[in-house]
């Protein structure tokens, strides 16, 4: 894991821009003239480049006054109505004490051995994280479903232990809280299949050294090419135009760590366009070990030719007849601001969604707890997954108990060995730390409310402000609607959205979470931003060529979601049923048979037939019932899981990067009985010990009932990418997209979307309507006042930070207002 | 077919209506006082229950000025801009005078023998059908393309010929026109597959004898039954509570045709509730040739016992031990009407979409075709399969010859002879008559514009007033966007929709087709209104209990539609992209293999391998590309196609109730070389002869080569829909969704979505934005007035007729102002 301390790379570029921060608000920077340039861009390398610290900036809110007609009676513009949650939200998160105190007591611990993380060096032991350990489901629901108390609050800490020639991560539970004499601290083994005392080797301690003392020195020794080649160096120099960086996660067989690393040019402008730009050649280090003297340079690649020194490939490359390939430059193609002929008509205003009668759900914002109509949930926020949602109600019953990403993964193929061997494994950069503020009016309609999240990081507490966005939408098409030759029927389709976007180095994915008003829940993935693209030569079975030397990478996105569903109790099966064509005979039809097709129902009794892919043709579905509370007609009542745009699986089989770090990639959808054990799908490090991972999910499959006992399904949603030119300069929303509906099966007793009055009867005879039905709904004239959305963006703030330790409560931005 | 002629049934309730249309506008029905029922609410009973007569009423445009705020600037709610389309539309229909030609032309052939249907009985021949026969593609695009002359017109005429004892329907080629001397008719046949002169043999050409003459008659022998079961009568007296019909195809084995009927109970109130009153009573006939005297009941089915007469029937249910089974009564839980608890804060205005700037695309009202950003299509319209698309151009280039439905089917199953035997193929009812008036702001958009459509019955024009909408939306999530730590930029997703919903008797297929910035275009289907339901008993393997009785009869929708692609030229040819796992040894990896995935492109050479469907894990892409045009990085150019959300293809095999009817429906997609005798993959009577149907689709598979020739894509969207609770009253269009994108792929050298100016950037620093970029978007501050919705629903019309025999152009609506 690199830490902000880095001398080299984004922070400095960071240093830059800060320095300019006195007057930000009245000068517009002219990008290219900045040259602010992102060093190592690849996942790993934004992990450095991405938070300075900043003044912090209240939140400017928007003023509602300019949304409003001024002279029609403006439209009544309501934020949410502020309620009371019906319980302690007891999977939000630490206070700012709560988090403060466990540092300090933290530091407090001789045996721990930690140092600050702004004093700490490759060779000290800092604290990677403090947050909230999630109670376990069973203490939780004696607490919000019956009288029990409240869970024993603790804290979740991870130790990145250096000081050791033997460096790993360390996960500790730290309690009760709040800190007292009773509190003490740990090893969190129990929610990890591996039983190592929830440590986790590291092995990339030294991020630093690795620059400094290996890659830079080695790209030095081969100038002359890089210069030839590119005229540009990698050697940590200020002028560098070139990057290095490679392979996550490393080659980890046979006891050795070997890292391929490649070329990257550097953006010469703004814009994030560095995994657009590789240039072709590879060098392979075995970097075992903490002693750089011990790492052992293994080899060149270009061309698809290997060299297996320096020597050889200088030799190689200076010789006569050597085959050069081009490079890939940074320009236009790879930016992502307007060009090109402007569309007819574009310069219009084009349509926009409006709420004239403001929010019409509730929320607690302190115990993050939110109500639309005859559902409501608790929002949960963490730094490996970002955004989960617990004990999602709907009319007064839990439907799930727990919904939210577990682990995403990119798994990417190519021809040379970076592309070859990259499966990220985004949860060990974290989504919580990449849920960055969200557009207004770009990112969630301009009318949508806010809230703010926040991560651990470094002893401080940064704060995303407006990184959640709640909003309801109309959709393009109603819901139900029927037409007669005397009167049509429609209903409207209004749906609620809570939504976060996770950028993780060149990927922006966002995550909505959707609510019907027919009793439908979707989960819905869309993937933007940079694709990591590939070098050209020699990649023709793994990619388009999309640019001049540019492949568009092939790669499996694969999105791990945790869907605790408990249907009328914690008690439910999984019913598979499917339409299968059958030959049959009928009373009324004698002898003869016909070809039809009926229903087979069959129940999943163990985990043992618990991995299951959807089918052919879509002719089973999934359903999760509750044997045990059948509706009054004699059926099951439950939910079925549907997708509602493509899924995916992982392609690869047995992956050699991934070994057993993401069993969990490998079928659509995956039902455990719940064990309080067994949380997380995945662990943040699980590609620092890919074949003995801290946690491995084929061990969840151990044969135990799924017959009434409490389920979890682990849904895949995902997409198989092959980047085409299209892609460029950015992935788009509306193809990359995957998405799953858990819709209510037999779980009422009719379509609840007939109580909403959004609705309209439209009786009509001989070509005149004779009878209009509106339900008594909203009947109001009014005016919505259009502003410029620039209005609102201008009060974009990106982060705010506090400070945990030291930490003075009465001020807790203290230290925090320097970079 | 039935014709509206019918004295029962649902014209009788339109007449009940018509008697009050002096005051319609006045008064408001209380629809349960008027007790109007409608009867046979079977897809073919509605047939003639759905076009009474009616005034015809000026298009009462909703008052603009209500969109705007009064005070504030309002916003300029422009219609569409008025354009030329650069050619005729040669797809579109034929005017009024030339219908009307045709038609007396038609009336003046005494060979033909016709009749006027208002003075038609069974044994006449009618006019089924007058309209434009769309040109052959081949003349068709040397006028679009180059400088050939716009084709020849000519119309397709229908006949249903039942002056015979064997009662056919004829297609014939009615032309050149406009009809002069030089006109004259000949069968059409070319277009099928089927040589039979253009003649499909009529099953039903007695509809009204039918009832009046068998199934009355039948049923009044058993009223001591039916008044003790249910206190009702199938008599064909006004008195009646019960219904009769059944099934779709007849059964066509071994040279006879059978029937199938059911007893329902009828709607008690205005709901067309009826597909929802199963009374688990059938009975079976022989109504083989058009003598009823020769009909023979061949026994009754009740509860899973087959009774082979009357009597047999009768005796047994009047034993002691006979058991009864309880019927399905109308009542609220199958009306559609808000009913219960209204949700919290649900009487508050919900958000909606406005469009400021009014519309951003252009019509050619005349020539129905349209333009928006860098698409243009051209609109077509009929009887068979309503909307079609033509000469979808994306940059000034075509993408799409033709895209539209082909036939949608609706095959059933249950333990009962009637949903055994249940599949619907909808064209014979033809998509064009109920494509209804659509519901502003409920089924569009309240800003979206309209276009009418028109078809045509027994001598006239039928008119559907803003039957398509057209209207650009913004979607609830942005089409790409990216954060760094310097910067976000996000652009909108606002894309183009037309959209038609076609009511089939008792459901709602709704079509939309939308553009999209990034090139895409979709197809989209979506089915709402009542299910067809089962009766429950002995059911269960077949569907759920979902009420009293009531099983939700389980059925596949599989709904065919045409692309005809013509990627920059008529030559293209299918390539298959796989991504596939490998074993692989590289040239930087020595001796070792690693376990990873790669690309397959494979060609579809012939028709022999032209019939597909969606693979493992969505692990295959189908591409559409021209391998003589490469862009310039040697790629081929073409689009993909991809499911968007789930397809469906046909469950049964060998299905016994279609026979060679619908192989169409066999497969995902489906690949053939274009001929302009092959234009239709169904024909609307197919369903009339099963075994030898006009066109059996599997015909179009005979070999031919698809490299680098003209091809057709049939592709198939559809739902396997086991009905549960939650389909009652109405099935919901967000579970109910089937979708297909094509998308460009490696068409033009980047995303041509980068060439809007509705995209935003924000450069970011220190907790404060530094700029913000809005590349020239439309900046203005005004004021949008929010009227509600019930002011323009006032102006529904239903339809609006055109007299075409006798026809008098200055008074076109002579004798059409009566019932």
């Amino acid at each position: 894991m690199r830490l902000p301390l880095s001398l080299s790379g984004g922070v400095t570029s960071l240093l830059l821009i800060g320095s300019l921060a006195g007057d930000v608000l009245a000068t517009k920077l002219d990008p290219s003239a900045a040259k602010v340039r992102q060093k190592h861009q690849g996942r790993k390398a934004l992990m450095r480049s991405l938070y300075g610290r900043s003044n912090q900036h209240p939140s400017d809110r928007w003023d509602k006054e300019k949304h409003h007609g001024q002279h029609a009676p403006p439209c009544e513009d309501t934020p949410p109505q502020e309620v009371d949650a019906p319980k302690e939200n007891v999977w939000y998160g630490l206070t700012d004490d709560e988090t403060a105190n466990v540092a300090r007591w933290l530091f407090g611990r001789p045996e721990l051995n930690l140092t600050v993380s702004e004093n700490a060096g490759e060779w000290d032991n800092t604290i990677a994280l403090i947050e909230l350990m999630r109670p376990n489901k069973t203490e939780s629901i004696e607490y919000i479903d019956g009288n029990g108390p409240a869970p024993t609050r603790f804290a979740h800490v991870r130790l990145n232990n250096r000081a050791t020639v033997d460096p790993y991560y360390a996960d500790l539970l730290v309690g009760p809280l709040p800190i007292s004499s009773n509190s003490s601290w740990e090893a969190l083994e129990f929610p990890y299949t591996r039983k190592s005392q929830g440590r986790v080797r590291n092995v990339e301690p030294d991020g630093e050294t690795v620059y400094s003392e290996w890659l830079f020195k080695i790209s030095a020794s081969i100038a002359d090419i890089t210069l030839d080649l590119w005229n540009g160096t990698a050697m940590g120099l200020e002028n560098d135009t070139l990057d290095i960086w490679g392979i996550d996660p490393l080659w980890q067989d046979d006891g050795r760590l070997v890292r391929w690393d490649m070329y990257w040019n550097m953006p010469t402008d703004l814009f994030d366009s560095e995994t657009l730009l590789p240039l072709g050649l590879y060098l392979k280090s075995d970097v075992t070990g903490r002693d750089p003297s011990q790492w052992k340079l293994l080899g060149w690649m270009y061309n698809d030719i290997f060299y297996e020194t320096t020597d050889e490939f200088r030799e190689a490359y200076w010789s006569p007849g050597f085959v050069k390939v081009g490079p890939n430059l940074d320009g236009a193609w790879a930016h992502t601001d307007q060009r090109g002929p402007v569309p007819p008509k574009d310069r219009k205003q084009p349509p926009l969604t409006v709420a004239p009668d403001g929010a019409r759900y509730s929320v607690d914002t302190d115990r993050k707890y939110v109500s639309w109509m005859d559902f409501s949930f608790y929002i949960s926020f963490n730094r490996d997954t970002g955004l989960s949602l617990f004990d999602i109600k709907y009319k007064g019953q839990r439907v799930l108990y727990e919904l939210g990403l577990q682990e995403a993964l990119a798994h990417y193929a190519g021809n040379d060995p970076v592309q070859s061997s990259v499966a990220y494994l985004d949860s060990y950069y974290g989504f919580g730390p990449y849920a960055f503020e969200l557009l207004k009016g770009y990112d969630c309609p301009s009318y949508a409310s806010y809230l703010n999240t926040s991560f651990y990081k470094s002893e401080e507490t940064h704060t995303h402000v407006d990184s959640l966005c709640l909003f309801e939408f109309d959709a393009d098409y109603p819901l139900a609607r029927h037409s007669t030759s005397d009167y049509v029927t429609v209903s409207k389709n209004v749906y609620f959205t809570i939504r976060t976007i996770n950028t993780i180095g060149n990927y922006d994915y966002m995550f909505s979470y959707n609510f019907h008003m027919d009793g439908t829940i979707g989960v819905e993935v869309r993937a933007s931003g940079y694709i990591q693209s590939a070098y050209y030569a020699n990649n023709q079975d793994f990619g388009y060529q999309i640019h001049d030397s540019l492949s568009g990478s092939m790669h499996d996105h694969v999105l791990n979601f945790k869907a605790d569903f408990d249907i009328l109790g914690t008690d439910n099966t999984i019913e598979l049923t499917s339409v299968i064509p059958v030959e049959k005979k009928f009373s009324w039809n004698g002898n003869k048979t016909r070809n039809t097709m009926q229903l087979k129902r069959e129940l999943v009794e163990s985990e043992d037939d618990g991995r299951l892919n959807w089918g052919f043709n879509g002719q089973t579905q999934i359903h999760v019932i509750n044997q045990d509370e059948k509706n009054k007609y004699g059926e099951y009542r439950g939910y079925r899981i549907l997708p509602s745009s493509g899924t995916a699986h992982l392609t690869v089989q047995n992956s050699s990067n991934l070994a057993n770090a993401a069993h969990w990639a490998e079928y659509d959808v995956q039902v455990t009985q719940q064990h309080d054990t067994e949380p997380f799908a995945a662990h943040p490090y699980n590609s620092q010990d890919i074949h003995d991972p801290p946690v491995n999910f084929e061990k969840f499959f151990n044969g135990e009932s799924l017959n009434q006992t409490d389920l979890v399904v682990w849904l895949n949603l995902g997409m198989h990418h092959v980047p085409h030119s299209g892609d460029l300069p950015n992935t788009v929303f509306t193809t990359a997209h995957s998405s799953i509906q858990f819709m209510p099966l037999n779980y009422l007793v009719g379509d609840p979307s007939r109580e909403s009055v959004n609705m309209v009867r439209v009786n009509y005879s001989n070509g005149s309507a004779t009878e209009i039905e509106t339900f008594g709904q909203s009947n109001e004239t009014c005016g919505v006042r259009l502003s410029p959305i620039e209005d609102q963006l201008w009060s974009y703030q990106g982060d705010v930070i506090v400070r945990k330790f030291p930490y003075d409560p009465n001020d807790p931005f203290y230290e925090t207002d320097t970079a």
